[in-house]
């Protein structure tokens, strides 16, 4: 047997991967989370990201946990599932979704996905053919672009607009689209805005996406977590307008993102994307990708969407909108960051960082890294999410972590304003 | 609003997954199940695939139900997880794999992944460059072949052997390398052949691929379900001698496939793939696809992997034993049918159809799509795993169906003899 050290081996990686990995939101928060003191003794305060699922105020409902027992025990989800799910969990979401449509949408239109993240991976390797663009929100959510630009397809940034509460700058939509465009994103109650688009609004999308022969994805993974004055709407609502793909999951509003379970379902009663091919590509893509979400967690879905009680939700929501104000006005006693529309759904707000107010910090990834090293605070920068010179800040913790972490963003400030 | 009908509208779809999706081992059994007569009033006998959890009999562990209520109650695994796994249970999965092995796997040597068919793709994607090869065996699991000739990559087969006891042809494995060759996948216990392969072959085959500058892939999903006089060995005993991948779930042992909770180890005490690069382009591919097993599942790992009872391990042998035996009892009262080797391991028996013994049935998809219309029952061509008019017969099934089952085969085959 040669040595080791000068045995040479055959395999050589792909080296596709290599540029890549450095983008994603959670490696931006992992480097964040890396430059908090170890010597600091007081906990960190993850303001960073979406997942609140780890404080006692935001434990999920009894009902939801007691679906899953319901399921172990039944031992009729132990077995491999469906590529597209199991009928009645199919069943389960489109009657979920049917509460809020003008029409009936079927179990036939439901896809079960490994969260809606899954969902967005599918319905883009679906449409982004090699020549093909599609137009994505800045500020957004930015697995959109990164996925984008991995299958080497062109993405379109067109903005939100915060001097319009957040709305889409529908003129930019109009300008951007051309005969290759195939679809525009949305992303409602919004991820990073906290802003939620009136029934007026999703109808101009709507209009604009017809005019201009394309489709509406609508990330509504956030659905229901409203709590300020806009009631909220789904865009599927304007199905017979536009067709429009709803992506979803039970991640944020039962907040169980770690059960990875979402759904993909085409709103669609005139039968476009079924026309288009749409829908069968959606098959074809799922059947050869073939990794569905957990059986298991699949035959907890009817109990969950059925029998969640009202108050559950409630309970929520108002935490959701104590926290929502408390964020919003102890903003206000922070100079160099505002926050030009208070948050009406979602659990992030996107605050504008003035550095000219700042001694020693030049950018938004310059103030979370010297935030996180200085007073093991994570929130997100706003580059990371398409603006530079913002901050991402999630409100959805426990509130006696929020009022601890903005107290100590508003001493970072005073340490490093100008004199 | 112009008219529906005329309405132009700009997505097409991408075209690459047309041509793709008729081939899978699910999609074969899908046409064999339609082929079924809605008339015929007696049971469907199953005994197509590798799935017997629906069965009685094979009702996983009370302590395997116990540790996802356990994870479900302490409420720490509604969260998003690492994409990597959270460290007890690749922990755990280290020390299961460490039982078995002459040096230690560390918690970082471990992947968790969607069942074991997500750990297949992962390492596939991160080998497969353009201009590679990969050494499949022949009968084999046909997602590798699927998967490598979705990646435009060029799949080598070589033979296992039914007059060695399925053992791989070695010789040629040596001809089928060539400098591009990356690796060579063994399934060990085997599907579909039931074997289990001997310590002197595993032997053989590291020093083989140490010869070719090759890494070797060992599919172990099938892992200590064996039940012959071949002991139990895993590849990874040889990792000093040639870096080795394991690959395994809770699928299989544990009778849970819906779960989805695999793993991906590298077994290469010598830091091989360390060294060359495979490593970090494994945790890149897993980073930029980042879509992990439900964090609730991976909870409930450490107790699954460390409390579940010899008992249940040894009354599941039992039962796979004792069908076994059955199965190759009963094949030898069908002529047309002829089993080399009685299984020794895994869920499956491959057996050679003879189809000059039949009036009207000229090969093994015929046999099958008649069997399945005539009596109901469901058994795969061998044409799907690779070999033609071969039959894989599953016997993981209850008892008294597959006595069922094979009796009407029997009656299939007087039918249909030739006079
Ligand atoms: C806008 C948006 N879409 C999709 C997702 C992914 O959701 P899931 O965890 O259900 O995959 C997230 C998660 O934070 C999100 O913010
Ligand atoms: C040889 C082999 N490898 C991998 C798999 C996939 O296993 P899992 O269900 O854990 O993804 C199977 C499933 O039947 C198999 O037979």
């Amino acid at each position: 047997m040669e040595n080791e050290s000068t045995k040479k081996w055959g395999f050589q990686v792909h080296q596709r991967f290599k540029t890549e990995s450095a983008i994603t939101l959670r490696a931006a928060l992992t480097s964040l989370t890396e430059n908090i003191d170890q010597n600091d003794s007081r906990p960190t305060i993850p303001l960073g990201h979406g997942d609140p699922s780890v404080f006692p105020s935001f434990r999920t409902a009894n009902v939801v946990e007691d679906a899953i027992i319901d399921a172990v025990r039944s031992t009729k989800f132990n077995c491999y599932g469906p590529f597209f799910g199991i009928l009645p969990a199919r069943r389960a979401v489109a009657d979920y979704l049917n509460r809020d449509l003008p029409y009936t949408l079927s179990p036939d239109d439901v896809y079960l996905t490994l969260g809606c993240k899954q969902a967005i991976t599918v319905i883009l390797s679906v449409l982004l053919r090699p020549g093909a663009n599609i137009l994505l929100p800045r500020p957004g959510w930015p697995y959109y672009e990164t996925f984008t630009r991995q299958n080497n397809v062109e993405a379109r940034l067109f903005d939100l607009l915060p001097e319009k509460g957040w709305e889409v700058d529908l003129d930019a939509v109009e300008a951007l689209a051309d005969k290759n465009t195939v679809a525009m994103v949305i992303i409602n109650p919004g991820n990073p805005c906290g802003n939620v688009f009136t029934y007026q609004h999703l109808q101009k999308i709507a209009e604009t996406a017809r005019k201009l022969g394309i489709m509406v994805i609508s990330d509504e993974v956030y659905d229901h977590l409203t709590f300020g004055n806009t009631p909220y709407v789904r865009m599927g609502v304007f199905g017979s307008t536009v067709p429009v793909i709803t992506l979803g999951s039970i991640s944020k509003r039962w907040i169980v993102p770690g059960w990875r379970l979402g759904w993909l379902v085409t709103c669609d009663p005139n039968g476009i994307l079924q026309k288009s091919g749409v829908v069968d590509s959606i098959k074809e893509y799922i059947n050869i990708t073939s990794n569905p979400a957990a059986t298991l967690i699949q035959g907890a879905v009817p109990q969950i969407l059925e029998k969640t009680e009202e108050a559950f939700y409630s309970k929520i929501i108002d935490i959701l909108r104590v926290a929502a104000d408390i964020c919003y006005n102890r903003i206000k006693e922070i100079p160099c960051i505002y926050c030009l529309n208070k948050p009406e759904g979602s659990m992030f707000v996107m605050v504008k960082l003035n550095p000219s107010l700042l001694e020693d910090i030049n950018d938004d990834m310059e103030f979370c890294l010297k935030l996180a090293k200085e007073e093991s605070v994570i929130v997100l920068p706003g580059i990371v999410v398409g603006m530079n010179n913002w901050l991402r800040i999630t409100f959805a913790v426990e509130p006696s972590a929020l009022e601890d972490g903005l107290g100590r963003i508003k001493a970072f400030y005073y340490r490093h304003a100008k004199k």
